[in-house]
């Protein structure tokens, strides 16, 4: 019995464990101070009330005869019509029509990205940006894929564009963007969607934030840019749209038009679904479904607006400080400058200590994070009102 | 750009899709006849009373900003405390102790059982029985291993035993079985376990029926057979016990003493786990966790008392017929042998065509399954007793 050896490739994740850690000995040495957390990417607010209402109607379903539901129905990769249906007018209301079979319900963003990887080849090249969520990378160490990154810099505005040198198979572009909040317009996005059509790569675009796009040159989805129904697998949450951080539901878009070597993509995710997955709990399946009705709409939007702004007090801070940053106006993350010249863990240290504020190194998410730091929208609003206050007092008279 | 070239070493599925159609061009041709299906491996009862309660509950704290829950705990890759602990009770009630971290929350068996297979290299040759749960070989296809079978048949009960001539690494048993209803004793087991400690192999360990045990001298967990934990993965589901097809919740255990090459698997697992997934809902873990409290074991057996008495009128029917068959008593499936030596297609359409009754041929769980036929017990007893009504009526007279 052999593992599997890419395991052993893997980089122990010690950021958020570290983070936490240095937090948990803080609040210990000094158990009087209030110390805000900018740190955490999990939602705060409580579910919609008409996602609540349409779960609690589930779940009484569940307990009688009549309306009990097995598994979900296998024509649809165990995707409920009226959820799916939901998702397809989310879709046309931007602009972007879906065709029947287009749409797969899983249980989150996180899962898909990563299991979807189960339709390529070990061989592929990939590439991703520097800095980066994790999982794009651990994920492909796992399956032996040789990576290759992508720069973010304040240079690019943390938006790489396609280097033609460089020759890669799978492309991964998060917009707006973890960690550094940064967005992709509709023009930047095409030449990424022409630079895989041109040498038949795949792009894995990671939708997770669209909801928090307000600028409308910015693409909320890629299927708004010419050619990308040819190239791109786009992967969508409701956990920051909706807050289903804890409910688990989340959706990908494999288009008709989208084959490689004569296969039809669409055709090896439903066959990799429908033999390693069983699909989302009807109750979660219902309770998504609420999320783009009018009236889930606009109580998603009032939640999505009240993280919103918070992430433009956190942004208005900077511009009053002079502090350099991308993000904050259409996305929940600001990813700023480290002041001083400072490096990401000094600048933790010496924001934990002096405004008791404590955000998220830019270090751990790639090197082109070094000298930068992620702070989120989703504490409450006063906790993030406060936390600016501490970091003007700090920072304003420098 | 290179796609996964084992998928297009996977067989098209016809099975089901070939009941589904046939079954349904006979109602078309004989809309006045009642046709009962005793081919579906879905529940048919709605959840237990406690499950939903705790479900209304769990919807309930995700209404309130002081009550809701985002992500799953990290420690215990997402699973909550209070489920885990009711699992282990659970165990501790079969004699079986389990420690901190063994016990791995998921959407479900299925997914389990594919999932767990990243943690192995593509190596490792793998020993399924035929007849057997499709997932066990479309998995392994797709990582392009080896797949050798073990045979079960008639000659052994349809409780193959290990040659060791045959050199397998990773082990697959299911028991009760999916689809022959066989269950193994402990002494056979122990069979298995020494085989597997022989030579280093790992046994997936498929307890998805085990709540249909009634029989003492039968494994309940392959925790109960002395050397397992060093041996085996044992994977669970709501599914069967509790009606959870439709709300998607099962659990893997990964003993600590479980190590390969040096490295524990329950690491692997849980590396596996935190970077391409991200936990169940919250509301289903909570109606989970009363599964296993008394007043839910009340429940749930009255549910599973009610399936096993489906699944004794049909044995007690073959019975009375002389036609063999395996399961019927430990198990929600009757396998069948066909009557007057039919093939199991051709036993299929006389079965459909002159009692109005379907079920699913063997011979599409493999060569070993031709000549026979699976039965299920989760119809409504009504229409479990009519179709043995009618079988006794087609077959009392030959």
């Amino acid at each position: 019995m052999k593992i599997n050896h890419n395991f052993l490739n893997l980089q122990e994740s010690y950021l958020f464990s570290t983070v936490g850690a240095k937090f948990a000995a803080y609040k210990k040495a000094h158990p009087e101070k209030n110390v805000i957390k900018l740190s955490i990417g999990d939602v705060t607010l409580p579910l919609a009330p008409a996602v609540i209402a349409a779960m609690h109607a589930a779940v009484e379903d569940m307990s009688k005869r009549e309306t009990f539901k097995g598994y979900g129905p296998d024509q649809t990769c165990y995707g409920y019509e009226t959820l799916i249906r939901s998702i397809r007018g989310s879709y046309a209301r931007k602009g972007v029509m879906l065709n029947d079979g287009e749409i797969f319900i899983s249980d989150g963003a996180k899962s898909d990205l990563a299991n979807i990887l189960d339709i390529f080849s070990a061989e592929n090249t990939v590439l991703v940006p520097d800095p980066v969520y994790p999982v794009y990378v651990d994920t492909n160490v796992m399956a032996g894929r040789k990576i290759v990154f992508a720069d973010a810099n304040e240079e690019n505005g943390f938006l790489p564009m396609p280097d033609r040198r460089v020759d890669a198979d799978i492309v991964y572009i998060c917009s707006p963007n973890n960690p550094t909040g940064a967005a992709y317009s509709r023009d930047r996005l095409k030449a990424w969607v022409d630079y895989a059509n041109e040498r038949g790569a795949v792009i894995l675009y990671d939708a997770a934030y669209e909801a928090f796009i307000e600028d409308g040159s910015l693409a909320r989805s890629i299927y708004e840019v010419e050619g990308a129904r040819d190239c791109a697998i786009e992967i969508c949450s409701y956990s920051k749209t909706a807050g289903f951080t804890g409910v688990r539901c989340g959706y990908t878009v494999v288009p008709d038009t989208l084959t490689r070597e004569g296969v039809r993509l669409g055709k090896l995710w439903a066959r990799r679904q429908s033999t390693k997955f069983n699909g989302v709990s009807y109750i979660t399946q219902m309770g998504a479904a609420a999320v783009f009705t009018e009236e889930g709409e606009r109580q998603i939007a009032e939640n999505i607006a009240y993280y919103k702004r918070n992430a433009k007090t956190i942004a208005a801070t900077l511009d009053r400080l002079g502090i350099p940053y991308t993000g904050g106006i259409n996305s929940p993350y600001v990813w700023m400058k480290c002041p001083y010249g400072m490096k990401s863990w000094e600048f933790f240290d010496y924001l934990l200590e002096n405004a008791n504020v404590v955000g998220t190194p830019g270090s751990g998410f790639g090197k082109n994070g070094e000298g930068y730091f992620r702070l989120t929208a989703f504490a409450t609003a006063e906790n993030t009102a406060e936390a600016c206050r501490r970091m003007e007092d700090l920072f304003g008279s420098r």
